[in-house]
């Protein structure tokens, strides 16, 4: 129960976030260090998050599977790069039914080397290919410093894991995939999201490249929300997956590897929430009506309640995810509070006058105040209204994020400007850049923001990169990030 | 694919078991000893007992949360029986990001204990209670021997763990999802199980008592297919899980839980399967209905696929999950032993004659040969006629196995019997049992058979014990268990 407001954003964004997620019952934290409990209301967010990806993977002809949690250490040590990326972040299992292990096991902090195994044996000939499979699973990197959904030593995500006979083909997918990425973070979660390519500093340890969806937060710092990568021949070469193509000739696969992790409720939580608390999407919202119906005198109370629950059987026989909160015990000015707390798109309150009118009130949690509600809206209809209120929501929601986006984003003509930018307006700089890898350590090093990625809109533009003053048409967005 | 047949049952039940989920590629071996992958379509059919328990659960008014996989040791240790029945299976973590733990951290075997902390922090008042929470996870218990599917050191599972005011309500929770369980297995799964007690010496290590369902398989067998637990306040007392009643006085919470895992795909497949491979029930088959489209001329090629289009797009439609196998590297007799080694429940065959009588052929998985073909379905009313079928065969596939398993269970009136009745017709033997734990122990050294369950069904009857002589109106369910 929400019973104290959140820290106001604009005196500390870390503490509110914080506040929201625990106020909101969506995660706690738990005794083991850097693990996160995910309570029901943020699971069940969890839960649509899932089925509107899986959804989308099924329809792009991928199938679900499970490989195991334990990786074999020798596995990661294939891939050179793979290793050297992942070591530090390992958890080890070096005891199993009392005994010391002879090769201890990894925790899986990503499932390339094991499922490289796999498909090797699973291949022999161009027509096993391609290979679309996708898992949900946990997964384990041992963290220093940890947030709340952000960043913790377990989560929970999706990998998926293709092969294919070509390069044209992997990389098709990778991009793909990113797609489907972004039209789930755009449509869905109402973020309007940025795609581009990582630089060589921030792409996955393994990858020819890597691509990925970009959030800008309530406070203009950026979040990697959903990656994909293309991995070329590097784990089909460590791992031997070949197969005889049309020609009869041995070659290697294209492999791709892409994920999207319970960091994304964190990118829901800033990218819409305010000082009352969460506002969440009415695609993804766990609830997205509530209903409070308001009585004082029990002579009142049979009829509001009649035509409460008419109402909730309206809108859950049209597919609407309702609940009604009765309790007793607590005001409905307290109920108004808990459930703006917990982001619910819509509140309906039915009262006395209602009933007489046989009407209902509608009020908008992204629209604070009196210019969210709106009143007699007739009962008999109520569904329909319902449904095109939320879809109005939505598209509001993200509106409103695109403007903020937008608002956000600025071009710099040089390091100081960018350096002034950074403390000042904050956001994204969007910047042209022909610098190498050491000048973008450096940036990092001096302004801790780095390179979000190359977007994919940009691509072709020329100018003047702003630290080297190089001619290119290369194009980068800079920012802080988590 | 399915090149060549599985070893028959007669000859070795074993290897037919372990060569049908190969075959039909529901599972292979890692390299992870102990742990196995699950395939696609394997875990399809994970995804759809998911489904139709997750379905169950939330209408029973529960909701799923996730918990951390590590445990910390000492956690394990607070309750006496869970630690003594847990610690020969567990897995280790002693390194984290480079370093050695102060405190090793366990693999969660199950979550009893991490639930149990994170509910004292939960729990104030009764009127936070009941606490209904489900959990979907991977498991890990340290297995010497292995099978795929019926015993991994890896598995996937849910686990209900709930918390509840009086001994009476939680008792009532513990029977009413053993209940959930028998429902899935009957009416979705097509399993007769027997509800029914464990004896003291197959409880769960910390359980005041266990409940299960009990299922035959095909060699007489018996599988634990779901169990069902009440604590007491075994877990409450260990993890100070305590509230304020409301005579306003601090009480200890009653708990339960409950799991169901990947166990009862090979519930599945060895209570249906035959010497042609697996049986699916409809209701959890991936692919409900296959169509293979028959021709020989290029001539007759498109008005077939024309009527298998049109029977595709009908069932689809109504719903039905139906897959088309037009591949044509391959004849249609290697589809019809591919698809029936991968038990879907109906085939319909589309050929030329079939186009001019605007009609299809029927063939059922669960009757072979002639006897399960049947003719002239007219294509129009495809869907229908399937979803009819698909239920016949649901139905016929548990009264199958009903009469199996009552014709395989016998009664035997002394201890020779008994063993005569083991090693020749085998099954459940279901006696009167006045016999102590350790009479159980022996007749499990001598017989390898051990108390499966004392069967609800059966209360109250009174009778002699086969093994004590005594009069006792106690019934037990002996039989050898997997």
């Amino acid at each position: 129960m929400a019973e104290k407001g959140v820290t106001p954003r604009s005196e500390d964004y870390s503490r509110w976030y914080t506040d929201v997620v625990q106020k909101a019952e969506l995660a706690d934290y738990s005794p083991v260090k850097g693990c996160m409990v995910i309570r029901p209301y943020g699971y069940a967010l969890w839960e649509n998050i899932q089925a509107a990806l899986d959804r989308r993977f099924k329809e792009t002809g991928h199938v679900n599977a499970y490989f195991p949690l334990f990786i074999p250490l020798s596995f990661l040590q294939k891939e050179a790069e793979h290793v050297e990326g992942f070591s530090p972040q390992l958890a080890v299992v070096t005891v199993g039914g009392g005994e010391k292990l002879e090769e201890p096991l990894v925790v899986r902090p990503t499932s390339e080397t094991i499922i490289g195994h796999m498909y090797s044996q699973w291949v022999r000939s161009y027509r096993d290919l391609p290979l679309l499979i996708n898992q949900w699973s946990n997964v384990v990197r041992w963290e220093m410093r940890t947030r709340l959904f952000l960043r913790t030593t377990e989560f929970l995500w999706q990998e998926g894991h293709t092969a294919h006979a070509t390069r044209a083909e992997a990389e098709e997918e990778t991009r793909r995939m990113l797609g489907v990425y972004a039209d789930f973070a755009i449509n869905d979660a109402a973020i309007p999201v940025i795609q581009g390519k990582k630089s060589n500093r921030e792409k996955f340890a393994g990858a020819l490249y890597s691509t990925t969806i970009e959030a800008m937060m309530g406070n203009g710092w950026a979040l990697q929300s959903g990656t994909s990568h293309f991995l070329g021949q590097n784990f089909a070469r460590a791992f031997d997956i070949k197969f005889l193509n049309q020609n009869n000739e041995m070659e290697y696969a294209w492999t791709t590897s892409w994920g999207l992790s319970t960091r994304m409720v964190g990118a829901i939580i800033m990218a819409h929430g305010d000082d009352q608390g969460l506002v969440l999407p009415p695609k993804l919202a766990p609830i997205q009506v509530v209903i409070v119906p308001i009585w004082r005198k029990d002579a009142e109370k049979t009829a509001v309640l009649g035509l409460t629950d008419q109402a909730a059987q309206a809108l859950k026989a049209a597919g609407v995810r309702v609940k009604v909160d009765d309790r007793e015990e607590v005001s409905a000015g307290f109920k108004f509070n808990d459930w703006e707390m917990r982001g619910a798109p819509l509140r309906i309150e039915i009262g006395p006058r209602d009933v007489v009118q046989n009407a209902v009130v509608f009020a908008r949690r992204d629209t604070p105040g009196k210019e969210g509600r709106t009143f007699g809206h007739p009962a008999p209809r109520v569904a329909n209204a319902v449904k095109e209120m939320l879809a109005t929501i939505q598209a509001d929601m993200l509106g409103r994020a695109t403007a903020f986006r937008d608002a956000n984003t600025h071009s710099v003509a040089n390091y100081d400007q960018f350096k002034e930018a950074l403390d000042g307006v904050g956001g994204f700089l969007r910047v042209h850049w022909a610098g190498s890898d050491e000048d973008e350590d450096r940036i990092k090093d001096e302004t801790k923001a780095t390179i979000r990625c190359y977007p994919f809109d940009a691509q072709g533009e020329e100018g003047v990169c702003f630290y080297t003053g190089r001619r290119t048409n290369q194009v980068a967005i800079f920012a802080r990030a988590y």
